[in-house]
Protein backbone atom coordinates (compact mmCIF):
# COMPACT_ATOMS: atom_id res chain seq x y z
CA UNK A 1 0.00 0.00 0.00
CA UNK A 2 1.22 3.64 -1.22
CA UNK A 3 -0.25 4.95 1.76
CA UNK A 4 1.64 2.88 4.80
CA UNK A 5 5.05 4.32 3.66
CA UNK A 6 6.73 7.92 2.95
CA UNK A 7 7.41 8.78 -0.40
CA UNK A 8 10.43 9.84 -2.11
CA UNK A 9 8.89 13.09 -3.75
CA UNK A 10 11.52 14.94 -6.56
CA UNK A 11 10.02 18.32 -7.11
CA UNK A 12 11.27 21.03 -9.58
CA UNK A 13 9.82 24.04 -11.34
CA UNK A 14 10.69 26.08 -14.45
CA UNK A 15 10.76 30.09 -12.42
CA UNK A 16 13.77 29.18 -10.80
CA UNK A 17 14.59 27.64 -7.54
CA UNK A 18 13.50 30.64 -5.66
CA UNK A 19 9.82 31.56 -7.17
CA UNK A 20 7.43 31.69 -4.74
CA UNK A 21 5.32 28.86 -6.75
CA UNK A 22 7.70 26.19 -5.91
CA UNK A 23 7.84 27.66 -2.16
CA UNK A 24 4.45 27.04 -1.57
CA UNK A 25 4.80 23.39 -3.50
CA UNK A 26 7.00 22.32 -0.82
CA UNK A 27 4.89 23.68 1.92
CA UNK A 28 1.60 21.60 0.44
CA UNK A 29 3.98 18.49 0.00
CA UNK A 30 6.58 18.41 2.96
CA UNK A 31 3.86 16.05 4.98
CA UNK A 32 3.38 13.57 2.10
CA UNK A 33 7.05 12.61 2.21
CA UNK A 34 10.68 13.27 1.68
CA UNK A 35 11.60 15.70 -0.62
CA UNK A 36 14.53 16.16 -2.86
CA UNK A 37 14.37 19.94 -4.34
CA UNK A 38 16.32 20.16 -7.76
CA UNK A 39 15.26 23.01 -9.79
CA UNK A 40 17.31 25.79 -11.91
CA UNK A 41 19.45 28.14 -11.01
CA UNK A 42 17.26 30.74 -13.05
CA UNK A 43 14.00 31.38 -14.81
CA UNK A 44 13.68 28.75 -17.33
CA UNK A 45 9.82 29.77 -18.36
CA UNK A 46 9.09 28.68 -22.17
CA UNK A 47 12.52 25.98 -22.19
CA UNK A 48 9.85 22.86 -23.45
CA UNK A 49 11.62 20.25 -23.17
CA UNK A 50 14.97 21.66 -23.70
CA UNK A 51 18.43 20.14 -23.09
CA UNK A 52 21.80 21.28 -22.57
CA UNK A 53 23.50 19.15 -25.19
CA UNK A 54 26.81 21.53 -26.03
CA UNK A 55 26.97 22.78 -22.60
CA UNK A 56 28.32 21.61 -18.72
CA UNK A 57 25.53 21.46 -15.94
CA UNK A 58 26.50 22.94 -12.36
CA UNK A 59 24.57 21.80 -9.81
CA UNK A 60 25.18 24.26 -6.32
CA UNK A 61 23.63 23.19 -3.11
CA UNK A 62 21.57 25.72 -1.57
CA UNK A 63 19.25 26.31 1.67
CA UNK A 64 15.94 26.89 1.14
CA UNK A 65 13.84 28.15 3.87
CA UNK A 66 12.98 25.73 6.66
CA UNK A 67 14.87 22.75 7.21
CA UNK A 68 14.84 21.78 3.37
CA UNK A 69 17.86 21.43 1.12
CA UNK A 70 17.86 21.62 -2.40
CA UNK A 71 20.05 21.82 -5.31
CA UNK A 72 19.98 24.73 -8.05
CA UNK A 73 21.07 23.71 -11.32
CA UNK A 74 22.39 25.89 -14.38
CA UNK A 75 20.30 23.79 -16.73
CA UNK A 76 16.88 23.42 -18.09
CA UNK A 77 13.80 21.99 -16.31
CA UNK A 78 14.48 18.52 -18.20
CA UNK A 79 18.47 18.77 -16.93
CA UNK A 80 17.35 19.33 -13.68
CA UNK A 81 14.98 15.93 -13.88
CA UNK A 82 18.04 14.22 -15.49
CA UNK A 83 20.47 14.66 -13.09
CA UNK A 84 18.29 14.68 -10.46
CA UNK A 85 17.45 10.81 -11.32
CA UNK A 86 21.13 10.00 -12.83
CA UNK A 87 23.50 11.55 -10.01
CA UNK A 88 21.74 13.06 -7.02
CA UNK A 89 19.01 10.18 -6.11
CA UNK A 90 20.18 6.46 -5.25
CA UNK A 91 16.81 5.26 -5.62
CA UNK A 92 13.90 6.26 -8.82
CA UNK A 93 11.65 9.05 -6.52
CA UNK A 94 7.98 7.52 -6.28
CA UNK A 95 6.57 11.08 -7.28
CA UNK A 96 7.92 13.98 -9.20
CA UNK A 97 6.02 17.18 -8.71
CA UNK A 98 6.60 20.24 -10.74
CA UNK A 99 5.50 23.69 -10.11
CA UNK A 100 3.78 25.34 -8.78
CA UNK A 101 4.44 27.21 -12.33
CA UNK A 102 3.09 31.22 -12.52
CA UNK A 103 0.97 31.40 -15.06
CA UNK A 104 -1.24 28.63 -17.18
CA UNK A 105 0.24 25.96 -18.94
CA UNK A 106 -3.34 24.45 -20.68
CA UNK A 107 -3.91 23.77 -24.44
CA UNK A 108 -1.06 23.72 -26.75
CA UNK A 109 1.46 25.83 -24.05
CA UNK A 110 2.14 22.34 -22.63
CA UNK A 111 4.63 22.32 -25.55
CA UNK A 112 6.55 25.75 -23.87
CA UNK A 113 6.43 24.82 -20.84
CA UNK A 114 9.01 23.90 -18.96
CA UNK A 115 7.33 23.29 -15.65
CA UNK A 116 5.21 20.16 -17.98
CA UNK A 117 8.37 19.19 -19.58
CA UNK A 118 10.21 18.44 -16.15
CA UNK A 119 6.87 16.13 -15.54
CA UNK A 120 6.72 14.57 -18.87
CA UNK A 121 9.94 13.83 -18.39
CA UNK A 122 9.46 12.38 -15.70
CA UNK A 123 6.32 9.97 -17.30
CA UNK A 124 9.10 9.44 -20.31
CA UNK A 125 11.37 7.70 -17.06
CA UNK A 126 8.45 5.81 -15.89
CA UNK A 127 8.26 7.91 -12.48
CA UNK A 128 4.22 9.45 -11.56
CA UNK A 129 4.62 13.02 -12.13
CA UNK A 130 1.93 15.72 -12.19
CA UNK A 131 2.96 19.84 -12.82
CA UNK A 132 0.64 22.38 -11.32
CA UNK A 133 0.02 25.98 -12.36
CA UNK A 134 -1.62 28.80 -11.44
CA UNK A 135 -3.80 30.94 -13.43
CA UNK A 136 -2.17 34.31 -12.33
CA UNK A 137 1.61 35.13 -13.87
CA UNK A 138 2.21 37.59 -11.14
CA UNK A 139 5.27 37.22 -8.39
CA UNK A 140 2.90 37.78 -5.88
CA UNK A 141 0.08 35.54 -6.95
CA UNK A 142 -1.90 33.69 -3.91
CA UNK A 143 -0.98 29.82 -3.65
CA UNK A 144 -2.98 29.43 -0.68
CA UNK A 145 -5.73 27.80 -2.80
CA UNK A 146 -3.18 25.79 -5.17
CA UNK A 147 -1.84 24.24 -1.83
CA UNK A 148 -5.31 22.70 -1.07
CA UNK A 149 -5.66 21.55 -4.48
CA UNK A 150 -1.87 20.18 -4.39
CA UNK A 151 -2.79 18.26 -0.74
CA UNK A 152 -5.96 16.76 -2.75
CA UNK A 153 -4.25 15.63 -5.28
CA UNK A 154 -1.43 13.95 -3.39
CA UNK A 155 -3.80 12.16 -1.50
CA UNK A 156 -6.08 10.88 -4.19
CA UNK A 157 -2.51 9.43 -5.70
CA UNK A 158 -1.69 7.76 -2.32
CA UNK A 159 -5.09 6.14 -2.66
CA UNK A 160 -5.19 4.70 -6.04
CA UNK A 161 -2.94 3.72 -8.93
CA UNK A 162 -1.04 5.59 -11.49
CA UNK A 163 -1.60 4.48 -15.00
CA UNK A 164 2.63 3.97 -16.75
CA UNK A 165 4.28 6.86 -18.78
CA UNK A 166 1.24 9.64 -18.10
CA UNK A 167 1.91 12.94 -16.69
CA UNK A 168 -0.94 15.12 -15.06
CA UNK A 169 -1.29 18.49 -16.26
CA UNK A 170 -3.02 20.66 -13.32
CA UNK A 171 -3.85 23.89 -14.18
CA UNK A 172 -5.70 25.85 -10.97
CA UNK A 173 -8.14 28.76 -11.52
CA UNK A 174 -6.90 31.92 -9.96
CA UNK A 175 -9.72 31.93 -6.98
CA UNK A 176 -10.37 31.85 -3.13
CA UNK A 177 -10.89 27.97 -2.21
CA UNK A 178 -14.48 29.04 -1.60
CA UNK A 179 -14.85 30.19 -5.07
CA UNK A 180 -13.47 27.02 -6.88
CA UNK A 181 -16.03 24.75 -8.01
CA UNK A 182 -14.54 21.60 -8.20
CA UNK A 183 -11.72 19.22 -9.89
CA UNK A 184 -12.57 17.90 -13.39
CA UNK A 185 -10.36 15.36 -15.57
CA UNK A 186 -10.19 17.03 -18.85
CA UNK A 187 -8.85 16.99 -22.50
CA UNK A 188 -6.54 19.12 -23.68
CA UNK A 189 -8.11 22.29 -25.47
CA UNK A 190 -7.16 22.66 -29.69
CA UNK A 191 -5.99 26.60 -29.86
CA UNK A 192 -3.01 28.60 -30.77
CA UNK A 193 -0.97 31.65 -30.57
CA UNK A 194 -1.30 34.20 -32.79
CA UNK A 195 1.77 35.90 -32.76
CA UNK A 196 2.54 39.82 -32.44
CA UNK A 197 5.77 40.74 -32.71
CA UNK A 198 6.73 44.17 -30.52
CA UNK A 199 8.91 45.36 -33.57
CA UNK A 200 11.36 47.86 -32.35
CA UNK A 201 14.90 50.36 -33.32
CA UNK A 202 18.06 49.20 -31.35
CA UNK A 203 19.76 52.76 -30.68
CA UNK A 204 21.79 51.60 -33.94
CA UNK A 205 18.56 51.76 -36.04
CA UNK A 206 18.77 47.71 -36.55
CA UNK A 207 15.64 45.79 -36.20
CA UNK A 208 14.66 43.86 -32.71
CA UNK A 209 11.41 42.11 -32.07
CA UNK A 210 9.81 40.93 -28.83
CA UNK A 211 7.68 37.90 -28.73
CA UNK A 212 3.80 38.59 -27.55
CA UNK A 213 0.73 37.23 -29.23
CA UNK A 214 -2.97 36.16 -28.50
CA UNK A 215 -4.40 32.91 -27.35
CA UNK A 216 -6.92 31.47 -29.78
CA UNK A 217 -9.50 28.72 -28.59
CA UNK A 218 -10.33 26.97 -31.95
CA UNK A 219 -13.16 25.03 -30.37
CA UNK A 220 -16.03 25.04 -27.79
CA UNK A 221 -15.15 21.28 -26.31
CA UNK A 222 -16.97 21.83 -22.30
CA UNK A 223 -14.94 18.43 -21.72
CA UNK A 224 -11.16 20.15 -22.05
CA UNK A 225 -9.27 22.35 -19.85
CA UNK A 226 -9.80 25.61 -21.27
CA UNK A 227 -13.51 25.23 -20.36
CA UNK A 228 -13.15 23.91 -16.81
CA UNK A 229 -10.53 26.68 -16.13
CA UNK A 230 -12.97 29.35 -17.20
CA UNK A 231 -16.30 27.91 -15.48
CA UNK A 232 -14.13 28.05 -12.29
CA UNK A 233 -12.91 24.16 -12.22
CA UNK A 234 -9.54 23.11 -11.65
CA UNK A 235 -8.40 21.13 -14.67
CA UNK A 236 -6.46 17.82 -14.41
CA UNK A 237 -5.37 16.55 -17.76
CA UNK A 238 -3.49 13.49 -18.37
CA UNK A 239 -0.53 13.85 -20.55
CA UNK A 240 0.81 11.02 -23.29
CA UNK A 241 3.83 11.02 -24.43
CA UNK A 242 3.57 9.08 -27.59
CA UNK A 243 3.24 11.60 -29.79
CA UNK A 244 2.20 9.35 -32.79
CA UNK A 245 -0.91 10.45 -34.21
CA UNK A 246 -2.77 7.20 -34.98
CA UNK A 247 -5.91 8.26 -35.89
CA UNK A 248 -3.62 9.81 -39.12
CA UNK A 249 -1.93 6.70 -39.88
CA UNK A 250 -5.15 5.56 -42.50
CA UNK A 251 -4.69 8.94 -44.69
CA UNK A 252 -0.85 8.63 -44.46
CA UNK A 253 -1.07 4.87 -45.67
CA UNK A 254 -3.67 6.18 -48.44
CA UNK A 255 0.05 8.06 -50.02
CA UNK A 256 0.80 4.46 -50.80
CA UNK A 257 4.71 5.31 -50.21
CA UNK A 258 6.66 2.77 -51.61
CA UNK A 259 7.07 0.25 -49.01
CA UNK A 260 9.76 -1.28 -51.00
CA UNK A 261 12.04 -0.14 -53.61
CA UNK A 262 13.00 -1.94 -56.43
CA UNK A 263 16.67 -0.77 -56.73
CA UNK A 264 18.65 -1.45 -60.76
CA UNK A 265 20.89 -4.02 -58.80
CA UNK A 266 17.48 -6.12 -56.67
CA UNK A 267 15.99 -6.27 -60.26
CA UNK A 268 19.07 -7.57 -61.83
CA UNK A 269 19.24 -10.15 -59.42
CA UNK A 270 16.34 -11.14 -60.69
CA UNK A 271 17.27 -12.48 -63.92
CA UNK B 1 -5.23 20.81 -57.52
CA UNK B 2 -1.87 21.42 -55.36
CA UNK B 3 -0.10 19.81 -58.42
CA UNK B 4 -1.03 22.58 -60.70
CA UNK B 5 0.67 25.58 -58.37
CA UNK B 6 3.81 26.39 -57.08
CA UNK B 7 4.12 25.68 -53.11
CA UNK B 8 5.41 28.30 -50.68
CA UNK B 9 7.51 26.00 -49.08
CA UNK B 10 9.05 27.37 -45.55
CA UNK B 11 12.45 26.01 -44.49
CA UNK B 12 13.97 25.54 -40.88
CA UNK B 13 16.33 23.31 -38.99
CA UNK B 14 18.18 23.00 -35.62
CA UNK B 15 21.77 22.79 -36.75
CA UNK B 16 22.02 26.40 -37.90
CA UNK B 17 21.27 27.69 -40.98
CA UNK B 18 25.20 27.21 -42.12
CA UNK B 19 24.38 23.16 -41.46
CA UNK B 20 24.70 20.98 -44.42
CA UNK B 21 21.12 19.43 -43.45
CA UNK B 22 19.39 22.67 -44.59
CA UNK B 23 21.50 23.34 -47.57
CA UNK B 24 20.80 19.51 -48.77
CA UNK B 25 16.90 19.97 -47.98
CA UNK B 26 17.09 23.25 -49.96
CA UNK B 27 18.35 21.39 -53.31
CA UNK B 28 15.80 18.56 -53.29
CA UNK B 29 13.09 21.57 -52.19
CA UNK B 30 13.66 23.88 -55.04
CA UNK B 31 11.99 22.43 -57.81
CA UNK B 32 8.85 22.20 -55.81
CA UNK B 33 8.13 25.74 -54.70
CA UNK B 34 9.22 28.78 -53.80
CA UNK B 35 11.77 28.80 -50.86
CA UNK B 36 11.95 31.22 -47.68
CA UNK B 37 14.22 30.13 -45.30
CA UNK B 38 14.27 31.36 -41.53
CA UNK B 39 16.78 29.23 -39.39
CA UNK B 40 19.40 29.67 -36.23
CA UNK B 41 21.92 31.61 -36.67
CA UNK B 42 23.84 29.25 -34.27
CA UNK B 43 23.02 25.87 -33.64
CA UNK B 44 20.26 24.65 -31.48
CA UNK B 45 20.14 21.17 -31.40
CA UNK B 46 18.14 20.01 -28.12
CA UNK B 47 16.50 22.93 -27.52
CA UNK B 48 13.26 21.08 -27.99
CA UNK B 49 9.97 23.22 -27.72
CA UNK B 50 11.80 26.17 -26.36
CA UNK B 51 10.82 29.97 -27.52
CA UNK B 52 12.34 33.03 -26.49
CA UNK B 53 9.91 34.62 -23.40
CA UNK B 54 12.67 37.14 -21.86
CA UNK B 55 14.83 38.26 -24.34
CA UNK B 56 14.68 40.02 -27.96
CA UNK B 57 15.09 38.02 -31.23
CA UNK B 58 17.12 39.20 -34.48
CA UNK B 59 16.47 38.50 -37.51
CA UNK B 60 19.82 38.78 -40.43
CA UNK B 61 19.05 38.51 -43.88
CA UNK B 62 21.79 36.28 -45.85
CA UNK B 63 22.22 34.78 -48.96
CA UNK B 64 23.20 31.47 -49.32
CA UNK B 65 24.26 29.68 -52.44
CA UNK B 66 23.06 30.09 -55.57
CA UNK B 67 19.98 32.46 -55.59
CA UNK B 68 18.97 31.48 -52.37
CA UNK B 69 17.95 34.12 -50.22
CA UNK B 70 17.28 33.40 -45.92
CA UNK B 71 17.47 34.76 -42.69
CA UNK B 72 19.27 33.64 -39.59
CA UNK B 73 17.43 34.13 -36.39
CA UNK B 74 18.90 34.93 -33.28
CA UNK B 75 16.17 32.40 -31.17
CA UNK B 76 15.41 28.86 -31.47
CA UNK B 77 13.62 26.79 -33.75
CA UNK B 78 10.09 27.72 -32.68
CA UNK B 79 11.33 31.06 -32.28
CA UNK B 80 12.31 30.82 -36.56
CA UNK B 81 8.87 29.26 -37.23
CA UNK B 82 6.68 32.19 -35.62
CA UNK B 83 8.63 35.29 -36.81
CA UNK B 84 8.45 33.75 -40.08
CA UNK B 85 4.72 33.34 -40.42
CA UNK B 86 3.86 36.29 -38.06
CA UNK B 87 6.54 38.78 -39.52
CA UNK B 88 8.57 37.57 -42.62
CA UNK B 89 5.98 35.76 -44.68
CA UNK B 90 2.59 37.88 -46.08
CA UNK B 91 0.56 34.72 -46.81
CA UNK B 92 0.88 31.22 -44.64
CA UNK B 93 2.64 28.69 -46.13
CA UNK B 94 1.36 25.46 -47.88
CA UNK B 95 4.47 23.60 -46.44
CA UNK B 96 7.38 23.56 -43.60
CA UNK B 97 10.35 21.45 -43.95
CA UNK B 98 12.57 21.21 -41.33
CA UNK B 99 15.79 19.61 -41.35
CA UNK B 100 17.88 17.86 -42.46
CA UNK B 101 18.64 16.98 -39.07
CA UNK B 102 22.24 15.40 -38.29
CA UNK B 103 21.56 13.04 -36.72
CA UNK B 104 18.48 10.71 -35.15
CA UNK B 105 14.86 12.02 -34.42
CA UNK B 106 13.46 8.40 -33.50
CA UNK B 107 11.24 7.42 -30.62
CA UNK B 108 10.91 9.92 -27.30
CA UNK B 109 13.86 11.80 -29.32
CA UNK B 110 11.35 13.96 -30.74
CA UNK B 111 10.59 15.79 -27.41
CA UNK B 112 13.92 17.18 -27.12
CA UNK B 113 14.55 18.02 -30.94
CA UNK B 114 14.06 21.26 -32.14
CA UNK B 115 14.17 19.61 -35.80
CA UNK B 116 10.82 18.26 -35.18
CA UNK B 117 9.62 21.41 -32.67
CA UNK B 118 9.79 23.44 -35.37
CA UNK B 119 7.30 21.14 -37.72
CA UNK B 120 4.81 20.48 -34.53
CA UNK B 121 5.29 24.39 -34.11
CA UNK B 122 3.92 24.52 -38.20
CA UNK B 123 1.25 21.71 -36.97
CA UNK B 124 0.09 23.93 -34.05
CA UNK B 125 -0.78 27.02 -36.91
CA UNK B 126 -2.05 24.31 -39.25
CA UNK B 127 0.37 24.20 -41.81
CA UNK B 128 1.01 20.37 -43.49
CA UNK B 129 4.99 19.93 -41.59
CA UNK B 130 7.63 17.25 -42.29
CA UNK B 131 10.82 16.82 -40.44
CA UNK B 132 13.99 15.18 -41.72
CA UNK B 133 16.60 13.58 -39.98
CA UNK B 134 19.61 11.49 -41.46
CA UNK B 135 21.17 9.16 -38.58
CA UNK B 136 24.35 10.46 -39.16
CA UNK B 137 25.62 13.22 -36.86
CA UNK B 138 28.84 14.02 -38.88
CA UNK B 139 28.72 17.23 -40.27
CA UNK B 140 30.80 15.35 -43.80
CA UNK B 141 27.20 13.14 -43.35
CA UNK B 142 26.73 12.23 -47.23
CA UNK B 143 22.95 13.65 -48.14
CA UNK B 144 22.57 11.97 -50.86
CA UNK B 145 20.06 9.29 -50.70
CA UNK B 146 18.26 11.89 -48.10
CA UNK B 147 17.47 14.52 -50.80
CA UNK B 148 15.79 11.35 -52.59
CA UNK B 149 13.61 10.76 -50.09
CA UNK B 150 12.68 14.53 -49.88
CA UNK B 151 11.91 14.48 -53.18
CA UNK B 152 9.85 11.21 -52.77
CA UNK B 153 8.03 12.85 -50.17
CA UNK B 154 7.17 16.15 -51.44
CA UNK B 155 5.90 14.66 -54.78
CA UNK B 156 3.42 12.45 -52.72
CA UNK B 157 2.64 15.49 -50.77
CA UNK B 158 1.86 17.17 -53.64
CA UNK B 159 -0.89 14.38 -55.15
CA UNK B 160 -2.24 13.51 -51.64
CA UNK B 161 -3.90 15.47 -48.76
CA UNK B 162 -2.08 16.23 -45.69
CA UNK B 163 -4.44 15.68 -42.62
CA UNK B 164 -4.72 18.61 -40.51
CA UNK B 165 -2.83 19.48 -37.39
CA UNK B 166 -0.36 16.86 -37.81
CA UNK B 167 3.36 16.64 -38.45
CA UNK B 168 5.46 14.03 -40.23
CA UNK B 169 8.53 12.86 -38.46
CA UNK B 170 11.02 11.44 -41.40
CA UNK B 171 14.04 9.49 -40.39
CA UNK B 172 16.23 8.53 -42.79
CA UNK B 173 18.35 5.44 -42.40
CA UNK B 174 22.70 6.27 -42.98
CA UNK B 175 22.77 4.16 -46.19
CA UNK B 176 23.22 4.54 -49.58
CA UNK B 177 19.95 4.97 -51.75
CA UNK B 178 20.41 1.97 -53.31
CA UNK B 179 20.57 -0.31 -49.86
CA UNK B 180 17.10 1.86 -48.51
CA UNK B 181 14.63 -1.22 -48.88
CA UNK B 182 11.50 1.34 -48.92
CA UNK B 183 9.64 3.80 -46.50
CA UNK B 184 7.42 2.61 -43.78
CA UNK B 185 4.69 4.65 -42.04
CA UNK B 186 5.17 3.63 -38.47
CA UNK B 187 4.62 4.92 -34.79
CA UNK B 188 6.81 6.29 -31.75
CA UNK B 189 8.53 3.32 -30.45
CA UNK B 190 8.79 3.16 -26.78
CA UNK B 191 12.27 3.88 -25.43
CA UNK B 192 14.20 6.56 -23.21
CA UNK B 193 17.79 7.43 -22.28
CA UNK B 194 19.86 5.86 -19.49
CA UNK B 195 21.38 9.09 -18.61
CA UNK B 196 25.15 8.96 -17.54
CA UNK B 197 26.40 12.27 -16.59
CA UNK B 198 30.23 12.63 -17.27
CA UNK B 199 31.29 13.74 -13.66
CA UNK B 200 34.28 16.36 -14.15
CA UNK B 201 36.07 18.94 -11.88
CA UNK B 202 37.08 22.29 -12.94
CA UNK B 203 40.73 23.85 -12.78
CA UNK B 204 38.74 25.69 -9.30
CA UNK B 205 37.94 21.92 -7.87
CA UNK B 206 34.18 22.34 -8.86
CA UNK B 207 32.11 19.88 -9.84
CA UNK B 208 30.14 19.93 -13.38
CA UNK B 209 28.30 17.68 -15.75
CA UNK B 210 28.13 16.95 -19.28
CA UNK B 211 25.02 15.18 -19.93
CA UNK B 212 25.47 11.78 -22.08
CA UNK B 213 23.54 8.60 -22.32
CA UNK B 214 22.28 5.47 -23.81
CA UNK B 215 19.13 4.94 -25.36
CA UNK B 216 17.33 2.16 -24.07
CA UNK B 217 14.49 0.50 -26.53
CA UNK B 218 11.65 -0.68 -24.20
CA UNK B 219 9.49 -2.70 -26.81
CA UNK B 220 9.99 -5.15 -29.73
CA UNK B 221 7.22 -4.46 -32.25
CA UNK B 222 7.74 -4.20 -35.67
CA UNK B 223 5.55 -1.18 -37.02
CA UNK B 224 7.89 1.81 -34.70
CA UNK B 225 10.62 4.40 -35.99
CA UNK B 226 13.23 2.21 -34.52
CA UNK B 227 12.00 -1.42 -36.22
CA UNK B 228 12.08 0.18 -39.77
CA UNK B 229 15.36 2.48 -39.12
CA UNK B 230 17.42 -0.71 -38.14
CA UNK B 231 16.02 -3.00 -40.99
CA UNK B 232 17.24 -0.12 -43.49
CA UNK B 233 13.71 1.78 -43.95
CA UNK B 234 12.90 5.02 -44.31
CA UNK B 235 10.47 5.92 -41.09
CA UNK B 236 7.21 8.57 -41.64
CA UNK B 237 5.78 8.67 -38.20
CA UNK B 238 2.56 10.95 -37.93
CA UNK B 239 3.36 13.46 -35.04
CA UNK B 240 0.31 14.29 -32.95
CA UNK B 241 -0.23 18.20 -31.33
CA UNK B 242 -3.17 16.53 -28.83
CA UNK B 243 -0.83 15.72 -25.86
CA UNK B 244 -3.77 14.54 -23.91
CA UNK B 245 -3.39 10.78 -22.90
CA UNK B 246 -7.04 9.78 -23.47
CA UNK B 247 -6.93 6.04 -22.83
CA UNK B 248 -5.93 7.27 -19.38
CA UNK B 249 -9.07 9.06 -18.61
CA UNK B 250 -10.91 6.51 -17.29
CA UNK B 251 -8.03 5.67 -14.71
CA UNK B 252 -8.33 8.98 -13.81
CA UNK B 253 -11.95 8.98 -13.02
CA UNK B 254 -11.54 5.99 -10.62
CA UNK B 255 -9.87 8.34 -8.51
CA UNK B 256 -13.18 10.20 -7.84
CA UNK B 257 -11.64 13.22 -7.60
CA UNK B 258 -14.50 16.04 -6.01
CA UNK B 259 -16.18 17.45 -9.35
CA UNK B 260 -18.02 19.97 -7.17
CA UNK B 261 -16.84 20.72 -3.90
CA UNK B 262 -19.32 21.40 -0.45
CA UNK B 263 -18.26 24.90 0.25
CA UNK B 264 -19.24 25.91 3.96
CA UNK B 265 -20.79 29.10 2.48
CA UNK B 266 -22.81 26.81 0.39
CA UNK B 267 -23.84 24.76 2.54
CA UNK B 268 -24.98 27.62 4.50
CA UNK B 269 -26.88 28.73 1.72
CA UNK B 270 -28.95 25.81 1.57
CA UNK B 271 -30.78 26.43 5.16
Amino acid sequence: MKSNKKLEILICNDDGITAPGIYHLIQAAKEFGNLTIVAPDSPQSGMGHAISVGKPLRLNKVHLEGETEGWACSGTPVDCIKLATGVILKHKPDLILSGINHGANSSINIFYSGTMSAAIEGAIEGIPSMGFSLLNWSMDADFTASKEIVKILLQKFLENPFPPHVALNVNIPDLPFERIKGIRITRQAQGRWVEEFDHRKDPYGRDYYWLTGKFCLEEEGEDTDIWALENGYVSVCPVEIDATAHHAIPSFNMWRLPHHFEHPSQVEEKF
